[in-house]
């Protein structure tokens, strides 16, 4: 794994600052090349491609993505332009939105246990069960001992997944107060994009460092099956670059393979098939 | 709609022989021309993309497409190749295999209404309600006149979909027995394809038959909502054209919009964030 991409990786167990994580850099001094870039991400979405076909035929692990993040930090469009690169038939993609009647009758991770991959498949968790933790806690619909509790059932239910052959690898799409401000009036100012606004978004970017201190508590969730990686994502293309890169990482290490035959090909023929009779 | 497309739609209501579709043409004597095919098809994906994303943003409407095929004609493919334009979060694909002991305690469509797809999204069935008047009717598992029961209760599920905004569009993937038993060989005699190859599927071919007389039953489903399409598939570069052809038509004639925004875009201000306190 790139130098990089293990400094983006939050430390197992450990609390971090997220103000030592760069928004709009990697952590190097080197000028970043955006033709390059891109170009080596297509390359990273072949490779993404057929790991994910292995992943498919074998049918004995499964991978589950979390993105997580701010508004208009570009979960929609990550899962557009580096899930894209997956077969749909092996990926499952699952928006969590504000809790239905019957959810909130369960307890937190009812819903989610629900659409945690099966062996050979992929899931997408665009926001997750790391809401509980975050937009419940900012808007004090729980308290700080709740948020404890939730997040020790948290490291307990990730750990039964990867039991169970899931591979969990979480992202922070990490966004700088100047660059939302700039997407958010580009959602105002622009009527195609209107409908990706909301009014309520606001209140919650006014709620900036409550959000930060609860991201921080839940990274500390981040396991060697199920770590955090904090993303820069004020480019766009910096962004899909290191997701697409960690997620050809994750799968190599996964390292998936064709099963074997359970046949002898020589012991079958395809006959031709006889005209209808009558 | 352009006129060859109009000769693959099923006219609803009515029973047709499968032998009067073409499996690897247009009916046109026009030669094809492969690569201006292709390239048309790129076109076509572009267009799939963007109507998507008025389905997705208006959330009105929902698309509900049915893959059915013999085995080899190409449904992952086309999984893969056409509905891969899909923007993923807008797009849930299930795969019907064998039910479940759980599933075969209700009634067949039980675990089918499960998948439709909710108001923006589309879903794809990869098989689907249709091999309970197919696979069991050709095993025996059912006879004609429970064939036919379920029939009369495909047509009314189509309807309660339809009438909550679901338009569904239904593919028969027509391949030849000819291309049928190459690529059985091709997977048997290639490695890596053997994880495709299912010793089974010989049982399944034995029945060409008894299947196509039980598809043409199926195809009396067509309906102006749900109409049925019988798509030439021995060369998939054609399949795939004519898929994204009659799946761009069927979108335009929903005519997914933007919503209207629910705000005045001059109320709002995106303010600065001050520094953290303390």
């Amino acid at each position: 794994m790139i130098k990089a991409l293990q400094q983006l990786r939050v430390p197992y167990g450990k609390k971090v600052s997220l103000d030592s994580y760069p928004t709009d850099d990697l952590l190097s001094n080197k000028p970043l090349d955006k033709e390059k870039i891109q170009q080596a991400t297509e390359g990273l979405q072949q490779q993404l491609s057929d790991l994910q076909e292995k992943l498919y035929a074998g049918g004995q692990q499964s991978l589950l993505i979390v993105l997580q993040a701010r508004d208009g930090a570009g979960k929609d469009s990550t899962v557009k332009r580096v899930m894209g690169a997956f077969n749909p038939n092996g990926v499952h993609v699952a928006n969590f939105k504000a809790p239905t009647a019957l959810e909130l009758e369960h307890d937190f991770l009812w819903r989610i246990h629900q659409q945690v991959p099966a062996h050979g498949m992929i899931a997408v968790f665009n926001r997750s069960h790391y809401e509980d933790v975050l937009v419940t806690r900012v808007h004090g619909l729980i308290d700080d001992e709740q948020a404890k509790q939730n997040l020790m059932h948290i490291i307990n239910f990730e750990q039964l997944l990867a039991d169970a052959g899931t591979r969990i690898v979480k992202f922070y799409l990490h966004l700088s107060p100047e660059e939302q401000k700039l997407r958010m009036e580009d959602r105002l100012n622009d009527p195609a994009k209107h409908w990706k606004f909301n009014p309520d978004d606001l209140k919650d970017r006014a709620l900036w460092h409550e959000y930060t201190a609860a991201y921080e508590d839940a990274f500390t969730t981040s396991r060697k099956h199920a770590p955090w990686y904090v993303i820069p994502a004020d480019r766009k293309w910096l962004r899909d670059y290191l997701i697409s890169q960690i997620l050809v990482h994750t799968l190599e290490e996964m390292n998936p393979q064709f099963p074997e035959a359970h046949f002898e090909a020589a012991d079958y023929v395809v006959a031709d098939i006889p005209d209808k009779k009558g």
